[in-house]
């Protein structure tokens, strides 16, 4: 067991053999495929069909993907566990900036109300999404209480948003989790209740 | 520094001497003083000016308090800090359980838009705050954007909520933190932008 006086959040190894941090990523196209790759892997090695991946211009800062199952910890979505790597890579293995290139979160589906939230503070000055909430809904995971037109006060906030690329890629890993009879985990399977 | 596929969150060795976990913490007091003095703790060791902690009756799970400067991560508000540390142990270091009771988080101001928004999966029954979003809003921070009438929306989610248990020392500290020229850490000073 750890240390009691710290958590850790791990990813599996092949989230960087897959998101090769020295690899460049010119398009909006190449880093949604990165990103919808590392959540049907993540499916394929029995995780939460999410992933999601920080990039500055064409760097990829740092990828993430849904790790509640094998943490426990209700807070690590892809987007949570991208952006705390991001974070904590800029920090302490810094790689040369692109210079006038904001940082960008790509997700595989959109944002949940934890990482609605978590966005406004990280950061990032852009986000684009694939699969929407309503797909991620569909196949029964709850999205949560989001503010009404959650778009529009990301806007506001500085962070544009783009929906929907590269949509139907995502919706078919989610489709692929649910055949597979995935844990619908969430408010219905919290970690500790 | 640590591995590369892993982020950690520590806390500092005073905050489970404070918080012991073989304590009982038998009110809604006790577990507020608890909590308010770990937050003006960590504004004496150079931490931001909140603190949390979750409780199963009057067993204390697990503390936190904001961590955002020391681990250089946005996530890492007093109540994602308790909550990871009170899942963790509950999977990994379990105690004996209190019949009946849930689980309930107490904060030393209510929380932002992120905290909301993790609150409502991680498995939380009641909230329990301190200081006000206005108290927090006085001396600089944001809050963000919660959905309107947020302390409604959680109770339609089944998570019960209380506001302004010891508002007062809350404000204190708050104060404190101010006075001391302490960083207004948030949307204005971002992690990586």
């Amino acid at each position: 067991m750890e240390k009691s006086d710290s958590v850790t959040i791990s990813v599996p190894p092949w989230v960087d053999e897959l998101g090769d941090r020295r690899a460049r990523f010119e398009t909006d196209d190449a880093r949604m495929a990165l990103v919808i790759g590392l959540s049907q892997r993540n499916v394929d090695e029995g995780g939460g069909p999410f992933a999601a991946a920080v990039f500055q211009g064409s760097r990829l800062v740092a990828s993430g993907v849904n790790r509640v199952l094998a943490s426990g910890l209700s807070i690590a979505h892809g987007e949570i566990v991208a952006l705390m790597r991001a974070q904590r890579f800029e920090r302490d293995d810094p790689q040369p900036q692109i210079e006038g290139a904001s940082y960008e979160l790509f997700t595989s589906t959109e944002p949940c109300c934890q990482c609605f939230g978590a966005l406004i503070w990280s950061g990032v000055a852009r986000l684009v999404c694939a699969a929407t909430t309503a797909d991620a809904e569909s196949i029964g995971f709850d999205e949560g209480p989001k503010p009404d037109r959650w778009t529009d006060v990301l806007e506001k906030r500085g962070i544009a948003v783009q929906l929907g690329l590269h949509r139907a890629a995502a919706q078919q890993v989610l489709g692929d989790y649910a055949r597979r009879g995935g844990p619908i985990y969430g408010l219905r399977h919290p970690t500790i209740r």
